[in-house]
């Protein structure tokens, strides 16, 4: 008998007709032999609702007190799911953060999960019973109720499967796994059967919504399976993990995208130690995150440094690096909001040569200009015209042929 | 400096409005110079909205369920009033009530408190917070969610305010306070500055909407002053307590009434031991309560019992006590569902006689038929017709003079 862990997020379980189909999938598993954890999200919008609900009474609401509020959203849908299992005879029973031990710093609104103790978690499945977890929240030190922040549920279901060892973590959404590249672009994208962690944490971190990366990094240093699959069909989903076969066949695994990328270009830098810290150190603390930084290479000791933010953060980096470019005697400071990104990701590219050839080829047959280029061990970015983003993304799946299933072994 | 127990019912927390006004309340309490703690119900129709969802997922929700999904709504409450409370530079936290100690049995929907380990809340006011504590729940010995059924809030705060030692519980709800009866039915009906536990019990078991009886009990068997105020006013609403002026004036306290009584009548039952017992374990196990039981004189070993139950309950009754009357040999069962209750009540009737004969002519003065007498140390109830309750209490409200404010010692 293997020990599933099930994760259902919020439209699975939006309301009482998704609550019982969810539940019936949940019985089947468990026919099939299985002891099952789930971990569930709120239902639908109502983390939004209690937010608003916050923002009726202060436009700066305590951190801990959003923690305790949102916190009831999982409490309820857990509750629900539980008495489903129960009306089809199926013994089950629902544990909060707390009480599933899931211990976090007291960091509230991003607390990090610090160990589980899941004693209790063990102590009802040995009863027989379905247990249901509450997802994105965990308990402080203190006793107090924290929440996990983006991805939580995914991380709540992801660190449970490591600590009781389970056979495979599967996150149900509304996708039916991960595709080589956004269906909505590209048509012919097709679903890959499996991918490896560090290939799906930049897919993830280069665009595709799927799955947080922060979940997928637990899943790495855990060694835990995660099937990524959808709550509302039967098909097998992607299955991320260590041992993905890479030798044969195809080694792009597959193409991530972003239409929210923004630039800023301080020219005519001093190159001299301790300038890219004046520049960086000030925009951290100001709350900005900051994606790539490239530096053009120095002449005559004067440099041109530039960096991409979300275009949301654009006008407040502004605020921060003007002044200090002025005060270190650099030039002017160049903006630039209508950019996009587009990635080719693969293990299989690591210490082969061509592929940035092949897709700087590819970009440029498309007459798209490639303003910036990035690349990791296993992933190359060009950053481009946001306009453009979709050829790019659709002449690279060609160019690739990701539309063609890879061979195996 | 002084430590108060306040308890905001849902009417009074219904909104973001409404939740603002209470926070204003509780520092006007804090500014007085006192510690406060803060037990909150559940805003509005939350509750009646859980109950609903829960309907949709199954006709029989598991029990445990369902208190874990009806404690959310006091969670959200708590947190909502906290965050209130810190917007207006009030520290404050909130506790659930497993964190405030709230320890309970394991009965789901209306579990007992069996005791308060008020350590955490007793912290939080020494490092100067205001502790809003969620009302209708506690924690088992198990660790699982419980609440506490009728009445739950208002226990909450009372057994706080009794582990707490605090100089006084406030019960803030929609009404100024405890009156000589009704005032929807008797326009003179006058606010009572102070009542006792007994005949505020009297009061509440004999149809006063104002309190919970439960409550009182825990505020009578720990001696808790318990005052009863409007949240909608400024006004000093009623103190229950147990030193209440009793030797001057006026005896009668109050009048309560019950416009929902049904009563049934086993006419012709074989009077020997072990009778009653047949009739009324069997009623007690379908879930039945009984209110009022009368036994007629027994003419040779031959007796009419009659007993009174909830207009809802008389089919339920009835379809378990026929088959018995039958066992038994006794004769027909008559039920009569259009009744209802007159109360006098007042710890001052103790050993003063003549009370009983003054309410038996003010109900014959307006031709009111008597069908049931029953009668505690404290109290006298007659069963009347449902249609004239109204005119037995403003007859009896005349009669007692209960118009004219008593005078002090």
């Amino acid at each position: 008998m293997g020990l599933i862990v099930q994760k259902y997020g919020g439209t699975s379980v939006a309301d009482a007709e998704r609550i019982k189909n969810v539940a019936r999938r949940i019985v089947q598993t468990k026919d099939a032999g299985n002891q099952v954890v789930v971990v569930v999200s709120a239902m639908g919008d109502t983390t939004d609702k209690l937010m608003e609900m916050a923002a009726q009474i202060t436009d700066h609401p305590d951190v801990r007190e959003i923690d305790v509020l949102l916190a009831t959203g999982e409490q309820q849908s857990m509750a629900l799911l539980a008495m489903a299992l129960e009306s089809m005879d199926c013994p089950a029973i629902s544990l909060s953060g707390a009480q599933a031990g899931i211990r976090t710093d007291a960091a509230y609104s991003r607390a990090r999960i610090m160990k589980i103790d899941p004693w209790r978690v063990v102590r009802e499945l040995e009863k027989g019973n379905i247990v249901i977890v509450a997802g994105f929240q965990g308990v402080s030190e203190g006793e107090d109720v924290t929440t996990l922040g983006r991805g939580g549920s995914d991380t709540t279901a992801v660190a449970l499967a490591a600590s009781l060892k389970a056979e495979e973590c599967q996150i149900y959404t509304d996708v039916e796994g991960v595709y080589t590249c956004d269906p909505h672009l590209v048509p012919e994208a097709r679903k890959l059967d499996e991918i490896g962690y560090e290939e799906m944490l930049e897919m993830a971190s280069y665009g595709a919504r799927v799955m947080h990366p922060r979940a997928v990094e637990v899943g790495e240093l855990f060694n835990v399976p995660i099937r990524v699959a959808s709550s509302f069909s039967n098909k097998a989903g992607t299955l991320i993990h260590g041992e993905v076969t890479m030798e044969a066949g195809n080694k792009v695994r597959g193409i991530a995208h972003d239409l929210d990328v923004a630039k800023i270009t301080v020219v005519g830098v001093p190159d001299h130690p301790g300038i890219a810290a004046a520049i960086f150190v000030p925009l951290a603390e100001a709350g900005i995150s900051v994606d790539t930084i490239v530096q053009n290479a120095s002449i005559k000791n004067i440099t041109d440094l530039t960096f991409t933010v979300k275009r949301g953060q654009l006008e407040g980096a502004m605020l921060v690096v003007r002044p200090i470019a002025s005060s270190i005697n650099a030039g002017e400071c160049v903006s630039d909001n209508r950019l996009g990104s587009v990635s080719i990701i693969g293990t299989g590219m690591q210490n082969t040569p061509g592929y940035a050839a092949k897709m700087f080829k590819a970009l440029s047959e498309q007459g798209i200009n490639i303003q910036l280029i990035t690349t990791s061990e296993i992933r190359i970015t060009c950053i481009i015209d946001e306009a453009r983003v979709k050829d790019a993304v659709q002449a690279l799946h060609r160019a690739f042929e990701l539309e063609i299933r890879e061979s195996v072994g």
